[in-house]
């Protein structure tokens, strides 16, 4: 729909690169006094007392997103969180991000406008510095870089690699309905393929829709942790889905684990769609992917410090490597997990 | 010749996408105490006493470069250049950078091996420590997002907006050869299409052909400007033609300048490839953009220390505001300069 039909609109060769970037991020605030300088020289300058953290992510359309029924608010919005989630996935707190963004000119003015105002509120929530980015044309679709930036004390940084034997393996919220917005999504897709007056009732999606379209990164995590008092031993962000995360997280750290079937937190929205796809609930959560929820591990003697805390779930524990990663079915079967994440050179393109 | 027609050759969904970064970043060293983390975590970890900069660059095919003349080893070493040289251009040191590629199946591991080793030379010849990046599928083509990380002293960073009037304007090396390059090559291209058994003769044009296939970044001028105790008042690269970066430190210093024809550096390869493709060669050197060349500023005062020194033209000076972007010809006629640098959303895709 926001496709370059309509001539009058603005076409995004008559600005040029240097007027289009000007253009979209003259409402971008800055946040933050570590930001020296941000767009409009060869480089950005910022100034570090402590560890600076960097993360990259691409986001293609026709791999990573479909704009037929993701609004380009939703997908400026959800570039940032998915790449300000891997900051506080080190236990940090992020600060500053590049965007570039690679577009046919199928695209007009005003679809790039959107698309800035879905990155601008995400800077305004999160308290992000845009500090650069590249523009340019591609010659098909749209393909989004965003660089996230964050600082983070030495101590306080939590790497993959420092699971130990005992130590608790926490979740944040709930898993498994980024994936199955998506599901929803793509059926409704092709209802609309078919039968395009039909207007969709998605109330009782809305929940599992919004972790697809609008996933809100766990900025509040690493806070919360330093008021408990609590380092994280491992952590890591829930992005490619529950198991692949487990075993990254215990092969660097060389450990094993059990998490516990009963334990996996889902919503009830999770639990009633699968059984309207007649899906696993157990599979969608070990393997969706998305939620960018953190998944971390914390010493057993900490338990009493985030005991009962609504925002996080004890799913298990770590043990040695030599027995393997693990999940315990609700028949105390244990079963190895496999790394099922989502894998995009398996699309068929 | 390196896409995926040969089904022998390794495909990208076998290694999946952990795997292949992991394949193709093996042999990486790391040459900074500053990177305390690099591949292999939700982020990257640096420390930095200094100042930290950060730029970010696409190259998209079919808008910044072409496989049918462009070997991939190249172009990864290319990728890494475009985007150190904007550190350089800050009078700035780059210590580390991430790499992202999005390509299609079409291309098979071999190829990404291929460009990784113009990466891993990039890196190691110009000490840049490869600390992440991401690794997808497109839909189309290959799209590389290459972000650059640098530090420097505050007093040493050279912005565009210090230009004062009376200084003087510097060039380093010569400029015009990669656009000229590039206009051999395509027509080199054409020939191919007619006669495929046609043998080309490049050796005429060895030189310009190599500032666009393989340019490489000034690391050399910070440097340089340090041991002659020169600090610049403004800089920037010429990566879009002198015009276009006279205008940018022009309009940022909020001054005007004047530039002589007779002064610009041109290479013997450069004139006469002009004369070849009837083209005029001030017009070449002031629009042709990729040289990768910087353009600064110093104070009068300190011409005494860069003269004569073989890396450096004064090309010019800067005035006052209100007397414009002049280039001065031969017969002594001021012209106002335009920027007529390249806008990639003006190619027909």
């Amino acid at each position: 729909m926001l496709e370059d039909k309509n001539k009058q609109k603005t076409s995004l060769a008559e600005l040029g690169e240097f007027g289009l970037i000007e253009h979209l991020t003259q409402y971008f605030k800055i946040h933050h006094e570590t930001t020296t300088k941000a767009i409009g020289d060869d480089c950005a300058v910022i100034s570090q007392n402590e560890k600076t953290l960097i993360t990259t992510d691409f986001l293609v359309e026709g791999v990573h997103f479909d704009l037929s029924y993701m609004p380009l608010k939703h997908l400026g919005y959800k570039a940032v969180m998915v790449n300000i989630s891997d900051v506080y996935a080190m236990n940090a707190s992020a600060e500053q991000i590049t965007v570039s963004i690679a577009v046919s000119n199928r695209f007009p003015l005003e679809a790039l406008e959107e698309l800035y105002a879905g990155i601008q509120l995400a800077c305004d929530t999160y308290k992000i510095d845009l500090i650069g980015g590249d523009t340019t044309s591609s010659t098909k679709g749209m393909i989004i870089s965003v660089t996230a930036i964050g600082s983070a004390k030495e101590e306080e940084i939590a790497y993959r690699n420092g699971a130990k034997p005992t130590d608790l393996i926490v979740l944040t919220g709930d898993i498994g309905g980024a994936y199955l917005g998506l599901q929803v999504l793509e059926r409704e897709k092709e209802v609309f393929k078919v039968n395009p007056q039909n207007q969709p009732d998605l109330q009782e999606y809305s929940y599992i829709i919004e972790r697809q379209l609008k996933p809100e990164a766990r900025k509040d995590i690493p806070k919360l942790l330093k008021e408990l008092e609590v380092q994280p031993t491992s952590m890591i962000d829930v992005s490619d889905g529950l198991s692949s995360e487990l075993i990254h997280i215990c092969t660097q750290s060389k450990v094993g684990c059990n998490i516990y079937e009963e334990k996996l937190p889902l919503d009830p929205q999770v639990i009633s769609t699968c059984e309207e796809f007649d899906l696993d609930a157990t599979t969608v959560a070990l393997s969706g992917g998305e939620d960018y929820e953190l998944l971390f591990t914390i010493p057993i003697k900490d338990f009493d410090k985030i005991k009962g805390n609504p925002n996080l779930t004890v799913i298990g524990h770590i043990t040695e490597e030599n027995e393997g990663v693990n999940l315990i079915t609700r028949g105390n079967q244990s079963i190895k997990l496999r790394a099922q994440g989502w894998n995009s050179f398996n699309q068929e393109n």
